[in-house]
């Protein structure tokens, strides 16, 4: 087995020479970060790369935003999501609390029957099988988890949530899926990152930063933890340009342009 | 459809241009501030500018001010909104707890029964079958919600606070409506803002800052997130003036003027 | 009807002229302010003057300090508070946890009951109606609810405290008073204020700020919120005189006098 | 009635010029401070000069150290308190966990029965009606709470705190004593002191402040509150001597000595 | 009755001249301090020089480690623990949860049962017979409690521990041994201690200080409270020597050497 | 007994020095650090290095990452733990939460069951028998649990997961194990580490401090605590290098190089 095809290239120019070529293949990785990040931006673009670029194709679980809104936004990027899903090279699992009949959603796995964000009815388990049959379906060799902290609107206690991510963690790797899941970082605050247990049952941590300087944000990534991979310790600004995310590791953050 | 069809003009002086020409369309956007930062003044300003220069009716649900007062302190930015009330262009649902009896005010769905703020009887889902009334009345295209924390003074725990808000975000979103919902930011900090679920379930994030400065408060408009558009990564300052709430792209807020 | 009549002027030296004039009538206000910042004494002030120098009655609901002792303690101001209450322009209802016998108090509603702080027999509702009462035996314009907070004592958990504080708003606004409830600012930080839901179902919230600087404690008022007023956004110094609280406008805070 | 009557002398140096001569005759006062701040030391002082400066008898209720040892501690300052119980001038109230065979403790009121600090039998009830045979016995003037927060180790939730130390601050208000309550500053910090329910309910708030600057612990006494005195708002430094504790109203706490 | 007499001496180098001589004789005094402050090392040199250099005897009660692993760590400090246990002038008390019979631990009590931390069976009642047995044995004047915070394991809520330290303080107090009790300072802070409620049921609080300073952690000893001993404000440096811990009252901490 | 046999060598270059040599032999040490910090780099280079510098085998307990991915990760240093493992002088206990006959892991104890994270018939009883088997099995004298703070992750409360803790740590001691624990450090701060319950029940404590300075992160350790062992006071710069990890007693972590 080849060097490179340990490695899942992430799409995110930039990246990727930041950990050795790519993320380890087979494992879970957090992406960590607030409103307004790029988070979405993030994930479709390392599933979208994937299957443009790379030639494997990649499934998108969302819990928030409907998939035809992530169609549409992904546009902007000149990705044609709608065409790669069509082409059943991504698919869409459609978990999230928007009406399913209200507009055109692509695809809703049967296993998924009554389960989505907010319904009584949800349940993990036919979200897994869910995604096991889409997986399948499409071949799919990399996934996206749109997001855990939304996953946690639907569960009591702390407790609960933990279990419930753990379990989701193990199933995942289970399936041999490369997989970045999403998270929210609720504070706003430049000296401060609260990690969750999630962060030390993944493979791997990325944290977007986004630090306000006088009248500006300042965006930047930091990849916190990667096992496996040899990876920087420095702090990369990142931008959202017309062509998805770019990180800049040759520039510095705070005296930057 | 043309490229302004899939926008909403906010009528936020100097807003528009933060984010690509307006809201996107049909969503669902969080409008998050400390009190004083003019978050009702936003929301009305919102409405009353879509009905004289876009030509779209509104409605405002109102969890907390009763209309009639809504309504008369419109009137100091020369906002007739009782008229735009009468001319069937607006429309109030009265969810305030305020006993409606008492006052004047001007519409409440029967189909809300006795669900308002503070009462024993108060359904969430009444409230949605009023909005819904009440939407089809005046043929809304825009929507206030005023305001999501008042609604969880109703609710016990968090569980159920979280359940009812992605209720109630899922629900408008179906309903096409382009929705601004007004949340209290309980923190006067200058450093930290922070974000609640409603956050990431929101297509967009709107933060009214409040900093003091020596002996002066200075306000800055921060467009935090907007899915589907790109928008400005800087701190804009604000100011309420006569003719409403201004945004100042090109002004600095901790140097300027 | 002339702008004058709409709005109530406060009897705060300086203050009004912050506000447009006076606060807008027939709605509820909140002081906010820690320990020693001069709460009960702008209570007072605003009551009294409202009788010497503006013809409208008034009333003072106090949950913790008995009427003999705020009588005695204004007397320092210059203020005969129970000559007011002897002619029927002023009266107070007494809910403190003092026992009503021990010293005289002048005027315990007959509602009232066994409703007093501490008390088993403790009803919000006989309190309601006792406000009732005695605002229609003085023909009360003017309210002062002394506090909140010490409201909140008598209640097990936070949701019970947000629904009551509801409904006596609610209650409040309903009788077409002009009220200043007073409520306590825990945290004597610089940087920090907390707004409760007090805050935002309130028309206008000032906040009185105590700030150490060096040995001294500087005082300064901020017009945090007032619906329906155009208002200052700058932080006042006020000083506690002989004549009761004064604001001064045209000084700075921190670099004055 | 003489304008000195109205006031009790504390008996601490310098601190009754900072308050208009005394403390007002009749209501409870509250001495916040963190541990080694010389609270205790205060309150016997306040007792002890009440006796031989002023004539006016007192008694110490404590929940925390026993008598003897306060008794054993005075002495350092030259104060003869053991004389002063045994010629009926000052009385204690035990009800400190130390079991009271073990060591000589002077006073025990038969109505205590089986309640100190600690008993699964303690009732507060009991408490007060020791207090109340005791200042009958003695004729107190003076009384002083050691502590409200060592009471607070009795009882499992705040909700019966609150309402315990709202009904003792009652029946000592009721009973005419002019009473000193010490609790507990938990915080250690220089920019905060959290105030409790005790604090809006006490007549006025003394704060013995300790703050580390470099190697150094400087002490400084902050009149927070005080209902009907006209009070300093500067910062005092103060010392504990070998004659009890001095406040400097001349000097300043920062730069001084 | 001497002044000495009065006074035991701590044996801890340089730290007797900040409290007048010695802890003042049978009370409990709280020793404060984060991990790696050396609060175990103080305990056992407090009882062994006690032994030594003053002819008292002693005993220590462990929560945590056992007593070989103590009487190994002490023999870096040249203090021969054991043998002075085999001579019968100090003896364990052993409540540690490591399993008794799996290295030689040197005496537990009959009455200590299978009371022991981590047992189900554990019960305070033991312990302190215990304790009282031990001390009649050896004859012991003074008593080390290891730590008050290992303690607090073994129970569920903040109420029955505040209930058990009460009671193991009272008790304690009354065997008229002259006691140190350890804790954790859980928050590793320069700016902040906080102080529990065993810091105000003690007669004196002694704080361990570890600061950073750059790459350094410098140690500081600060007597917080000394009731009956006239004591030091300063914050003095101390080391952990070859002979044991070392308090330099004449240097200073943030400038020194 | 020479002094050396009381030592355990860590293996990890330059750490010994600041211990006297290594780690006191027989205990329990916590190893506490942040997402990125190396602490399973830590852990195993421990095992490893036991193994192949001071012949003495080791065993890896691990309740988060599954076994061949450690060993996978565990080559990029040159170190070939699967031979080890096949030689039997290391061995894992698997109690990751990944399904253990999807990828091959190399050894699980019968005695185990069904016992790993996140299954309902998960014991802490099975694992300590589990990991008495392999001890047995390889002879291990060197242990390692990874990590603490997955353990929590299945447990309810607070007090249940400190008991649970203090049982394993009274086990693994009786064992007669030199371990390491491993634990997450969850706040991201320069100024404040949190030390749970384990860090006063550990007879060291060894802090992998990682500080943002600009853009990059500087890696510090610090031996926080080390019970019978004379240790430096200084945070030492520490690096991850394609040897494992290095510290630089002798630099300085926020000047050097």
């Amino acid at each position: 087995m080849s060097e490179s095809s340990d490695r899942v290239k992430t799409g995110i120019k930039g990246l990727d020479e930041l950990i050795e070529g790519g993320l380890p293949r087979g494992y879970g990785f957090l992406l960590l970060g607030g409103p307004g990040t790029g988070k979405t931006t993030f994930g479709v673009q390392y599933l979208y790369k994937g299957i443009t670029d790379h030639a494997e194709n990649g499934m998108y679980v969302t819990f928030d935003e409907p998939p035809y809104s992530i169609i549409a936004n992904s546009e902007r990027y000149g990705w044609n999501v709608g065409d790669a899903e069509k082409q059943g090279k991504l698919a869409f699992v459609d978990v999230s609390p928007i009406k399913r009949e209200a507009k055109p959603s692509t695809f809703v796995p049967p296993s998924l029957g009554q389960s989505f964000l907010g319904a009584e009815k949800f349940k993990i388990s036919d979200v897994m099988a869910a995604i096991r049959e889409v997986k399948n379906k499409v071949n799919a060799k990399r996934c996206v988890i749109d997001s855990i902290s939304a996953l946690t609107l639907q569960y009591k206690d702390d407790f609960e949530i933990r279990q419930q991510t753990l379990r989701m963690i193990k199933d995942l790797t289970e399936m041999d899926l490369t997989t970045i899941m999403l998270a929210e970082n609720p504070e706003d605050r430049q000296d401060m990152t609260r990690f969750g247990p999630e962060s030390f049952l993944a493979q791997g941590v990325i944290v977007l930063h986004m630090y306000r300087v006088e009248e500006s944000n300042v965006k930047a990534l930091e990849v916190r933890k990667m096992r496996g991979a040899k990876h920087t310790d420095r702090l990369c600004p990142y931008r959202i340009t017309a062509e998805g995310i770019e990180v800049y590791p040759e520039e510095t953050v705070f005296r930057s342009v």
